[in-house]
């Protein structure tokens, strides 16, 4: 893996909106001259081109793809269709404008508030070679539309692989230059340490329509590389005036992940391996005390870790177990109090955490 | 509130099964000269007397009340019937076999492995007046069966009552010792403090099985007063082995609470006042730290104690947040660092767990 690129994006990503906690061995005390600006940022306006809707009748949209298995020989396609249900279908293939494998997927929509949603498409893509281009097309007619992506190499400690690691991303002109400055990172995978479009800053219907508008914003990059999901405070959405109580709703509906592949019930803990590393997801806001399944789902997957195949060993999660912040500060005790036993004894090499918007890391203890 | 009782109570208790760690201002030390017998309890066998299934064709059994609305004018009644869903009315008044009163409510079943569950039935009783003695009458023609209970006095600070305090009762011989030297002991109503059947101590179907069982068990007392439900972690029954991965399938089927009557928008955690107590529950295996709704529900419903109505502010739940025990030591370390702040500022006087199964109380900190 190349480690040299996360200081790199860290220089970047400083400038900008996001981050995290950082539980590495390095030395402490402080590590940039960066200053936060005071003047507020805002949301991207609807009828900006970064949020345009693609030309084409029922044009697939909001393109987003994530591993779809354990060990990155399966890629999960997910996108959104306006105007009718259309079809669930992914032609793919390894040469460009030659699609010869077809895969089909399903099609599910769902209500928040008055907002209906679009036709949301999830279409698993699997039996994928290692380290190939492959190419892929979705959608009928003249609406269809054509992306790519790369596998990444065999699970081995000798596979290199480029991390790029985003949180608390939202959609204002910053999260807009975070994502430029990413794009020209050379990143190969993005691990998303949750909080995602901010949509829950909207009320009404346009808690919906902001979640539309992000999925079409990250499309740029989240169309032609794995994006791997947390779930942060954002995505909890727990709003009862307007009739709202089902946490992570709109997050469930629209991000898929390959939480079965890894042994987990539930979509918002899991864990992949891809090249050399094995990553974990946790759930801040899921229950993960004794006896929950997160923690016996945890208390197994730590188990399957195999370092002489996977030496790193990264976790991400939306709220760090370590914040010296005003911000958020102690946010994440009863997180630590639970699993800080575990990713000692496990020897965990990296915790990526967001949530604060601050750059902090610390060494393990 | 005749708190006398808490210590003839607790003598007995200590003598049985459960319970508890309790924060009052007391003196600390060794408070009882109990020593648990060495010997392991056994459950009752099903074709014991105390978990008979009543005579009749398709007759209520389990039948079991909880108070049913904020302040005590309400009981929800719920039974099983084994057969045909039957009736969900209920037929009350002021005078034995006199129903001038009729309630209707609902049924439904569910299946946990291949146990197909009976019909259980909720029906909400409402409108009811204060300090009065009435009598229901639940099933239809030979197999019906009439039971009764009181209500409690109006919401006020010189209001008496009597509250009994259950946890991790299970359905053992033991547990048959505590169920029958609380009913000699004058209380009015259980505040139960989660851990109801030890059903998850059984596989497949027996599961299911052993949930009837204890509903039978503990009829004799819940169908006569009200008990406060809140659950433990033998009631999440996560079982992946047999595709079970719903948590707290069996308990929110079979157990209603009124979390609506007091704006929680979840069965698990909620609030009732009750003559000078106001209760609050509390789920200690849901999401409980900043920003979920728990969390957001227990700001707001600490806000609505009103101490000069109800000068007794009661919280339960499952894990004690201090406990000096091996067993089950810093459990409650989670829920600690979130609410431990709020208890001591909003001065709760009682706080009721059970989990541990050894009888600890201290000072609040």
């Amino acid at each position: 893996m190349a480690f040299g690129l996360w200081f790199t994006l860290f220089e970047l990503l400083l400038k900008l909106f996001l981050i995290l906690a950082f539980v590495k061995k390095g030395s402490a005390g402080i590590t940039s001259t960066f200053t936060r600006t005071k003047w507020q940022s805002f949301d991207i306006p609807l009828d900006h081109k970064v949020l345009a809707i693609p030309n084409g009748y029922n044009a697939p949209q909001q393109v987003h793809i994530t591993q779809g298995d354990y060990d990155g020989k399966a890629v999960m396609i997910s996108w959104v269709t306006a105007d009718k249900p259309g079809s669930s279908r992914v032609q793919y293939g390894t040469s460009e404008n030659k699609y010869d494998f077809k895969a089909d997927g399903t099609v599910a929509n769902y209500t928040f508030y008055n907002y209906k949603s679009g036709y949301i498409h999830h279409c698993l893509v699997d039996g994928l070679e290692y380290e190939i281009k492959y190419y892929y097309k979705i959608g009928e007619g003249h609406s269809s539309r054509e992306f790519w992506f790369q596998t990444p190499p065999k699970i081995d400690p000798d596979s290199p692989f480029t991390f790029g690691i985003i949180g608390d991303l939202g959609q204002t002109y910053n999260s807009l230059s975070t994502l430029e400055h990413y794009m020209q990172s050379g990143g190969q995978t993005v691990l998303f340490l949750g909080d995602l479009s901010y949509a829950d800053r909207y009320q009404y219907n346009d808690v919906g329509i902001r979640w539309d508008s992000w999925g079409r914003f990250i499309e740029r990059s989240a169309a032609y590389q794995p994006w791997i999901w947390s779930a942060g405070n954002h995505e909890i959405e727990y709003m009862p005036d307007v009739g709202e109580v089902l946490p992570f709703k709109s997050f469930l509906h629209r991000f898929s992940t390959p939480h079965l592949a890894s042994r987990s019930k539930n979509p918002l803990w899991y864990a992949i391996r891809r090249a050399s590393a094995h990553i974990i997801v946790l759930s801040s806001y899921s229950p993960h005390v004794k006896y929950t399944p997160q923690w016996l789902w945890l208390r197994d997957e730590l188990k399957r870790v195999d370092r002489k195949k996977t030496p790193w060993l990264i976790i991400i999660m939306h709220v760090p177990i370590y914040n010296s912040n005003q911000a958020h500060f102690m946010e994440g005790e009863s997180m630590r109090a639970v699993f800080e036993r575990w990713f000692v004894r496990h020897r965990v090499d990296f915790i990526f955490a967001g949530h604060v918007h601050a750059y902090e890391r610390s060494l393990n203890v």
